[in-house]
């Protein structure tokens, strides 16, 4: 459920005036979305999306957020484009916040991803990777190791509540982690928050990637691997070998992995999954009580790192031999 | 904000299917409506609004809301439009819930209601009533006083929590009323919750009337004196005479009071300004703790009623003589 600024018809009506997009005809809050408020607007000009700023989103990244959706778009990924103002800018300011309006993207996310969307995104994945190449601007990713040892640093004292002994098993994965990430492999903008609610979809065919506002740049294999654990697992936490075989050849379907990204891949998914651990952890202990904010069960992803703990080789994720 | 049941495109996909308004392109939950889950859809068709009724409301009044915005449209009044599934019906289920589609009004409902939007509020409702006169179902008002007997009865006790006194002022309020109220004013179809956040407009023109969920058949004066309540006290609780004028004489252009109305519009908006007091009193009083719910304060109303109490005439709400 999103954060919620009201803002009232007369500041947008004024606000909509710095775009050419057609007088406004209805817009209403929705509930997507965890870090900003967004609105759908219905102008004259067809569907877009609001976004104002809550403060969660540093304003100083909007520059790089907004312009790699539009350097994206503009390359032919399926992305929301952002709408320049009358005076050339991407960021406005509404209800006293940064303020972008963005094209309507169609679709929806799939609740339960198959194969088949799992082939597509990685194409997807791939093609974002590819055309992210030439974009100006970069953004250092906060979330890599040092990040996750800030978290873990403000968790590790109580972790033992959430299961007994977590605090030592996942000292163990922050000594493995420093010891093997990888140093140099192929880098570049990645999304870093490729979950399937962020994918939209009609029917089987991929229509759009959403939400760029954890995108950054780090290793291009470490967001194959973030979707991995986003996309391949089942409700019960088993890995599901189909799905990670038609994910990986859909990335490589469009850029193949190195020799050193795929020797890399079950460091990075064990990585990724202490990451996405970690910030649930963070949330689930220090999270405001009641039922406002739903807490994701850091469980979940402890699960997940114990299985790529376990892995040897990249085949065993279904990434077929080049 | 809304009840918030989550969807799968899957299930939705299979329930669009009844329906004969084009592939399912998007949907998003919407934070409108206080009882229901709300949803915009956007389908081969053009945009709609999808309801899912959560337990607040009664299945068996379902037919009499939809039915009574099928007839208002037909009839002319700008109300959405309930679309029929192709077996005819106009009430499915999904998730578990009953779910009804009706069609997408734009426009925007006033954050600041000027005398130009009372005015036009005033026609809107009038026309609402005379074309409701025909409609074939009745649903009885379930707060009209003796309903507010049963609310007052459970919150009596700890009135004087919100303001010291307020019980035996309140009380008075009731013996006043139940000597006075009318028993014989013409009725009808109201609306009975026509604030501000269910009429929309584009720019001083009214586009539509939503919320048909508290419609009933009352005293049609009724629903002037809640319009009256609900559109034309400021923030400081004071009166707008230049308001009120608008809107009687909006209603007025298309179906004038009678004397009788006339006469018992004091005690009408008296009786009004209670049943929201009340409500919000109950609230107040018994809604859960936390932030999740905006409790809207009683205090509005107890103001309103103290406004009213002191009315002689109608001409003081600006009534102009016949």
């Amino acid at each position: 459920m999103a954060v919620y600024t009201d803002i009232t018809e007369i500041e947008l009506g004024t606000f909509l005036r710095g775009y050419d997009i057609g007088e406004l005809l209805s817009y209403k809050g929705i509930a997507e979305g965890t870090e900003n408020s967004n609105f759908i607007l219905h102008t004259g000009g067809g569907s877009f999306i609001l976004t104002l700023y809550e403060k969660r989103v540093e304003r100083s990244d909007l520059p790089f957020f907004l312009g790699l959706m539009e350097h994206l778009a503009n390359r032919g990924v399926s992305c929301p484009l952002p709408v320049r103002r009358r005076d050339g800018e991407m960021i406005g300011e509404l209800a006293g916040r940064p303020a972008a309006i963005i094209t309507f993207l169609e679709g929806m996310w799939p609740r339960r991803p198959t194969a088949a969307h799992c082939r597509a995104l990685g194409e997807a994945l791939a093609r974002l990777h590819v055309a992210g190449a030439d974009f100006g601007l970069t953004r250092p990713n906060a979330l890599s190791l040092p990040g996750w040892r800030t978290l873990w640093e403000g968790c590790r004292a109580r972790a033992d509540e959430v299961e007994v002994g977590l605090g030592a098993e996942v000292g163990a994965d922050f000594a493995a982690l420093e010891i093997g990430w990888p140093k140099d492999l192929p880098s570049g903008v990645i999304h870093a928050d490729l979950f399937p609610d962020n994918v939209f979809f009609l029917g089987e065919r991929l229509s759009g990637l959403i939400d760029f506002y954890f995108a950054c740049n780090d290793f291009l294999a470490y967001d194959v691997a973030t979707c991995l654990n986003a996309w391949c697992f089942e409700r019960a936490h088993a890995f599901n070998l189909t799905k990670g075989t038609a994910l990986l050849a859909g990335y490589q379907s469009v850029r193949p992995l190195t020799e050193e990204e795929v020797a890399a891949l079950p460091l990075l998914a064990r990585g990724s999954a202490l990451r996405f651990m970690l910030t649930r952890l963070y949330d689930w202990l220090h999270g405001p009580e009641g039922a406002l904010v739903m807490k994701r069960d850091p469980m979940e992803y402890v699960r997940k790192l114990r299985f790529h703990r376990q892995i040897v080789s990249a085949s065993e994720y279904g990434l077929a031999r080049a």
